[in-house]
């Protein structure tokens, strides 16, 4: 089953090495050798990292140049920055109650009850 | 192989029932047979994805109703943001490297010997 792109793209990131080179190219277009330096991997497992970020579009290779250099393509990261925006406004709603609860714990009893009015 | 934190959550989002779910769940808590309702899969499929987004720590369940209600725990995705934001000047630059072309080829033949000389 082909999965659909915002999947694909998720696929792909839940990988740290894939994140890792994804983060290099933010620099700008290298080769694979380059990619892999950092990498205890073989050049074979680098490559079939950057298959899979190929497949979700986060990067393209140039068939022009002979060393074909790897460049980051953001586009489907703008994707997953749309889908998160939603739940922002949710964590700080979490973290506001969190908040009040810590507040309200370390409260002197005294003013408990003005809290517990509200 | 246990997955660092990050690479769970985008695991997890890696599947539209899942994400359907955490967005039904914006609304509020709910019991797992209303979060099956709009999806054609049986009570075990559902439950299965929700125990992958209980596993990213973006759902829990309480122990404490009998209906052990489901809530999102919206935290990691909050990671999710923080991880795309260095992306989001990048696919702008790209925005308007594309904006920049295609004012280049539809300009007239009278002024391309000038971008010629780029």
């Amino acid at each position: 089953m082909v999965p659909d792109p915002l999947s694909a793209t998720f696929a792909a990131l839940a990988d740290p090495t894939r994140r890792a080179i994804l983060a290099r190219l933010i620099d700008g277009e290298t080769t694979v050798t380059e990619l892999a330096k950092p990498f205890a991997m073989t050049l074979p497992a680098v490559t079939k990292h950057l298959k899979v970020l190929e497949g979700a579009g986060l990067i393209s290779r140039s068939r022009h140049a002979q060393w074909r250099p790897c460049r980051l393509d953001a586009g489907p990261l703008r994707e997953v920055a749309d889908w998160v925006e939603p739940y922002r406004r949710h964590w700080n709603n979490q973290l506001d109650r969190l908040s009040d609860y810590l507040r309200d714990i370390q409260a002197p009893q005294a003013t408990k009850d003005d809290h517990d009015d509200r």
